[in-house]
């Protein structure tokens, strides 16, 4: 499905500083990039990295003390995702998962999941298919967490927020990960854009690794999830920031858009009784 | 220098179960494995993973069901670390930073940096050579926490330990990450053999990004540095567990060396008044 | 049902000192202390401190420098609890509720219920009678969290036992405590001697404040409930620590005992279909 | 010194409910009320809760389902505050301090002492004088902490402040009090009215028992210390909300004032090189 997206940031620096951005869609086997266009406004040259543990795309530059800058940020993309029947899943045992997806079975800043072993197999041990172990924790964090704007801060995590049982999308996403984590099924942070969600903003959810797909789960329930345009994957918010700042450098407006470029979408969302998910690589 | 370490451990299985062990040394420009031995008794097959992030060598095998089994690994390693003057040491910008550094600045598991901004600041922001800063840092710690056996464990973090003040290797060293971080220099966990620790045991310390060189720090002071033998890196222990096990598997022994396979050791410290470090790659 | 109860306790002191010990038998309406005897060898000075704020009985002593000291408690105590049935129970309106009793709808160090709202009201606030509530939340602590020694320390908190699911006496009582306050239901810290408990050792356990009752509920299971005597009660732990220590004394052994003195003792649990409950003030 | 207080706020209540506030001034030997009116508009019944642990006046009514309310408090005070020099402070043992004031040097919800006490002996320890060790707590409280509006919440706690470094007053006095109670110093928290108070509102700072008195200390310097009017004391802010609030009724609009009621006001602040103290009972 193709999707135009777009953001506009405009930000102020005090001091001279650094940014790095991280909101360019990811290209890969399952997401292309038809066309994008980045401009900073006035002019800043731009450098693009290349994350060496992903395909994160993330783009730095300098701004001079006591400039503002807009930067925007266009791009038609076409998201091949795919809906796949994970009835019979088969469990890949730790012994033969692949070397690179270790790392997302291990506790991170905001997925605690070395203290949430008892809970994640009190609530969802039971459960034998390993597809349905993430819906129903998924589903579980949908109904016991709150939505609630502002509830949280940048600091928030997985171990605050399955307590406290508030937040915004990022902590539902935290959450996610390290209740998957704990039932030792690897799982990461998804960073991107998302038609229909109102506002429109930034938006995460995140992929746990069953068979040998990385499955997309939002237990927000807030959008259809084959209307998502991934910016980036990591093990949780710190490593797929929009923006890291270094400098006496503040944001000052944000837009954010998610459109469909062609007719024919029908929305995907999860339904409870079946095992069907979507992977999008 | 030329060192022989060695680790023998014993684990017994009640399930079938898989381990990941991170005990080999590295090999590294800076470290070279002169000859190295690894048994499992009885025999199992065993696989090395190579790791995308770093060059950290972790094995992992597959252990049945009622059964145990005795690990060694014997080896002996020549180690070219090199000590530095950092008096007129230049700080490297964001800007000009390389992507792969750039992960050492976010805060992990058990470095939460960004709760540590205002403390860190306050304590020694003021400090202009960013050596002197870790230097500092350092000493900081070793005058505060108490180094106490047992007081922590698995799930104690920086953010525990800049307030009460007590635990092992690994909390001395999550702290100075954590703390260098705060400061926007990137650090790394360190973990590795130690000639001269009492009692033997494996070591953890910390890496500062200085210039361009990862200069070694260890807040505890129990050693000299130049008897370090390194095993992984990481972003903190998350990412460098000596043992990774899954199932019902619990370790019983372990007893580790490290000894000088050749004379002429000049036990290197740090002089909190010469700014002189010891890079290790 | 009568009861003997002793303690003995040993300590030794480096330094001066000032002991404050919490072993003695409360004196209530419904639990007579038939008769006591408090010794120290070799003799202290030995003052009881009156509590404002509960009929606690304290007692205060200084211990010399390089001393050591042997306390032994004896006492036979009869305690008249009552089992009431509260299907029919009225609520009491906060409008209505005595004002000595309010303190105990507030947060405390241990029992953190301002962070316990939402979870709490989802698990429970579907349950209309509130000791059926209590009832209910006794039993999901006793069925998620494992009793296991060791596994927690004098700083976990309800807020960490309700993610963590592990923990002692202590911790049962603590997050039960937590669960009634955020469910608005008063409720207080039980430290006492418990008949049949294995390992013999204090025991602590909560009262709820139902009707116009303290009701007695024990998460952990491990005794009778009807076999407890009445140590003190509070806030939570840290108003009713076994022993505040002053100075550089450490504790060097413990014995506690709790056996019946007369015949004629039918066990009391609760049984999770009837709604009865046991009050003892 | 007279001064005039006042306090205007608006309640709605979607549900009926019940309030308890707590803003009238406490009647001490050292403060006299010397008129107050206490107004509910409409009107509703009242009524005034003794506590049993302090001379805490709060006032507890019932709210209508879907009403309105605007509760107002006018009060004249005098306040005879002492200036005392505590150049030659003797230190009241443990032994000898009277029963009712040893739980404050317990822990509490929001001042977990029982976590500070290498921190607070690392940094402060080595002071004699109890007036100069308080003094010195406050003044690296004053230094190290940034006064930062909307930095905390409800749930932040001294073992956030001490290592997060910002927050409003009630966190500056919540970390005074724990650093107090690590160094067996009691200590409790005060609410109050504040001249000067710049915006105006109610304010929070504490009280340290030294040799007999309560004196009291304020971290945040913002006001001078003899024209405040104390509301109430306790533990922490667990034991003083303003207002406790019980059903579905939500603050709309507060309005808090604090004026001289008489001329002749001289402005005490400490001074940092002179043990004078302000005491207030």
């Amino acid at each position: 499905m193709k999707l135009n997206v777009l953001t506009e940031m405009e930000y102020t620096a005090a001091s001279a500083g650094t940014l790095i951005l991280n909101i360019h869609a990811l290209r890969t086997p399952r997401q292309t990039v038809i066309s994008e266009e980045f401009v900073i406004d006035p002019y800043i040259k731009v450098e693009e990295l290349v994350s060496q543990q992903s395909d994160n795309r993330v783009f730095r530059f300098e701004i001079a003390e006591n400039s503002s800058i807009k930067v925007s940020y266009k791009a038609t993309i076409d998201n091949y995702c795919e809906v796949k029947d994970y009835t019979n899943l088969v469990e890949i045992p730790i012994a033969q998962m692949d070397s690179t997806i270790l790392p997302y079975l291990y506790p991170s800043r905001y997925c605690q999941s070395d203290k949430l072993y008892r809970l994640a197999n009190n609530l969802f041990g039971h459960i034998m298919n390993p597809f349905e172990k993430v819906m129903n924790l998924t589903g579980w964090i949908n109904k016991n967490v709150q939505y609630l704007s502002g509830s949280t801060n940048a600091q928030t995590s997985a171990y605050d927020t399955v307590t406290q049982q508030q937040g915004v999308c990022r902590d539902f996403a935290h959450l996610g990960i390290a209740l998957c984590r704990a039932l030792t099924i690897p799982a990461r942070y998804f960073t991107g854009y998302a038609y229909q969600l109102q506002p429109a903003d930034f938006h995460a959810c995140f992929e746990a690794y069953l068979g040998n797909d990385w499955v997309l789960f939002d237990a927000t329930g807030l959008v259809p999830l084959n209307g998502l345009i991934k910016i980036a994957s990591g093990r949780d918010a710190a490593d797929t920031a929009i923006a890291n700042i270094f400098g006496n450098v503040n944001f000052t407006s944000m837009l954010v858009s998610c459109e469909l470029a062609e007719d024919g979408f029908t929305p995907f969302y999860y339904h409870p009784t079946q095992l069907r998910g979507l992977t999008y690589l």
